[in-house]
């Protein structure tokens, strides 16, 4: 059958993430991969989930195993409402809505805000889960450096000021303000207060995604922008993905009551709910204070990883690299010098059985082709000093 | 701020199910709700749920709590490929993908197949969650009438020829074979194989949503139009929502490769995969035999909700009403006398503390005003004649 006639216009936005391939390659089982973006296994909390599944299944089982409302169980609602006091963000119960994962929760924004054309600004690099969901609606998104210190906000003014001038559609900036996917880098108080400025000025939304803000090693926490928001321009995003378990596929969303509706009556069309059973889980794992007992360990185990990598790299990386030293989160990004390709330098690196993401599928404006992003979450302790040895011979070949 | 500015040109497609507000008045605890479509709670497996996470969680938790593929588990897809034999469906694991419930499933399926304009065929009635994801993508909904037989074939085939001579864009059928919700009946062989005649001939596809058909309480099982379906032209959906948990959130796609593809690559950007937790627990649920065990007393179960339904009705019910006598799955469908508008007779109906959900929430066209949608799963047993003899008094009533 001719089916190619029956696509809908919008599947010419649809993209393959650029490195699926290139995940599949590094799941190898003598491949060191730096490559993906998962958790530690042993980070899980495996004894406390026992736990909980067991009383839950007997006390909760009407309620967990049910089909629930679309914003999510009103019980854990009010979990996530209190929890978020962590980062000074007051909200109220009709603020807050249930996704499943943070990309869901992308994917609503694009949904609710997004025509093809829109603009969208980003930094450079930015998530690569958030280019392939805005993109799905056709955004135009225009990408901001950053640094040390996050997104280079001088230059996004100027960039907003261009594009009005033109005429273009605003709609919103996103950011990954604290331990960035894929940088590392954390955005400055300066910076967020600066950044809610010019989107009041301009009338854009912010969208704040937050999946590593509790996997701080070291350094003062800096408040969330959402915490600034007076006006209700932020809409923030958490997950549980990386202190509890990605496999129960839960996140939230706090948003300004008339905008979280909005978003939800999207959500109703697109799944219903999300998953009833892991959500009474997370209820108990939050109340009960497992969750920070074992962020505990999280930071610990995650710090030493950190800094294994960040040695074996000090020892053997050709001195012409450069990289963030991230005081937290699961990622930190090189910069190779500008006439190595890392996008072909996969092949080298896969044939001496080590992975990496290139640059390139970070960034919007075909940029970031002699930069990478290594995870130092995932791979066990004992293996990260020797794949960055195999790692730093792929380069030093390549130079 | 001006949000209302910022929001898509999509968003005039979005509406709230018609019965939110009446799915919260149904949940009183005084009201008898017929108004729901969930399953019993007595039906969930607790005990084997029990007994299936302790296991995972010894042995499989790094699997079943971290992220996994897209398309779903590669060994919850060849548990799906050997289940769908049951339905006379061979498929190979490319043709498979899971999905959070089969409403993510519909929305996906709107998503890759629907422009805004574009015509999709349903039944008169036809399910309320179908309507919304299709309608979220600006489709253009023409119903067929049913009847004990389910859709009139003959008519879908008059309405295409008309609306192709019209120069519209025809997309697809949409079909809940078996025990239809909210009908409660059976498209017949032969209706179904005219029906994969039609498609061929005019070059549609087929979804062909299929939640209910192990909840079979007498009769023959009928071949699925997929197991017909030479040409990969139909889409098959199947979930656990109704054999295990919704809150589980798992359903599952069978399609032709190319087609299952292009769903997952718009997956990928929508929410990164399915609950891998539960897909695990659902893996070892089906294949250790729990489910055939299960699914036989939920069967037992429901038939009895059933028959004590039909009985009430037949003692109290006034003979000016008709209603179908389903023979398996969860919904039954009474037509009242034309000039009974059971749209306005829902408040009368919650007065008397009992709820039902009125037929214009499952038409395209406006029509159903004179109908209603029965669940029988959901009340318990001895609340079920009651709740039919207050019905029965408000109809009379409005008589």
């Amino acid at each position: 059958m001719r089916v190619d006639d029956l696509y809908s216009q919008r599947t010419k936005y649809f993209r393959t993430s650029e490195i699926r391939e290139l995940l599949e390659l590094s799941q190898r089982p003598d491949v060191i991969s730096f490559a993906g973006g998962l958790p530690s296994p042993h980070a899980f909390p495996v004894e406390e989930i026992k736990e909980i599944v067991e009383r839950v299944l007997s006390n909760d089982y009407a309620t967990a195993l049910q089909y629930g409302p679309t914003p999510g169980l009103k019980i854990f609602r009010e979990t996530i409402t209190e929890y978020v006091k962590n980062f000074g963000i007051n909200a109220d119960i009709d603020d807050v809505f249930i996704t499943v994962g943070s990309q869901q929760a992308l994917d609503i924004v694009g949904r609710v805000f997004i025509d093809a054309g829109d603009v969208i600004f980003v930094s450079l690099p930015t998530y690569l889960g958030a280019i392939n969901a805005f993109y799905a609606y056709g955004a135009n998104m225009v990408g901001v450096p950053l640094d040390e210190e996050g997104m280079r906000v001088d230059i996004l003014e100027e960039k907003i000021k261009e594009l009005k001038k033109k005429g273009e559609k605003l709609k919103l900036i996103y950011t990954v303000p604290t331990f960035q996917n894929p940088a590392g880098v954390e955005l400055s108080e300066e910076r967020r207060k600066h950044l809610l400025e010019i989107a009041a000025e301009h009338d854009l939304l912010i969208v704040e995604d937050e999946p590593y803000s509790m996997l701080r090693f070291e350094g003062e926490p800096i408040p969330s922008i959402k915490s600034m928001d007076k006006e209700g321009r932020v809409i923030y995003m958490g997950t549980f993905s990386k202190i509890m378990s990605p496999g129960f596929r839960l996140a939230y969303v706090v948003a300004e009551k008339s905008v979280a509706r909005k978003m939800v009556v999207a959500k109703q069309s697109m799944d219903l709910c999300a998953p009833t059973f892991t959500q009474v889980i997370a209820k108990y794992y939050v109340e009960n204070g497992y969750l920070t007992r074992r962020v505990e360990k999280i930071i610990e185990m995650y710090r030493k990883k950190r800094d294994i990598m960040l040695d074996a790299m000090d020892e053997y990386f050709p001195q012409e690299c450069k990289w963030t030293k991230p005081r937290g989160g699961m990622f930190l990004w090189v910069e190779l010098p500008e006439h190595i390709n890392t996008v072909e330098m996969v092949q080298d690196a896969v044939k001496e059985k080590v992975a990496y993401v290139h640059g390139r599928a970070f960034h919007v404006d075909g940029g970031g082709t002699n930069a990478m992003r290594l995870n130092f979450t995932n791979p066990d302790d004992d293996v990260i000093e020797e794949g960055i040895k195999r790692l730093a011979k792929v380069i030093k070949t390549r130079m």
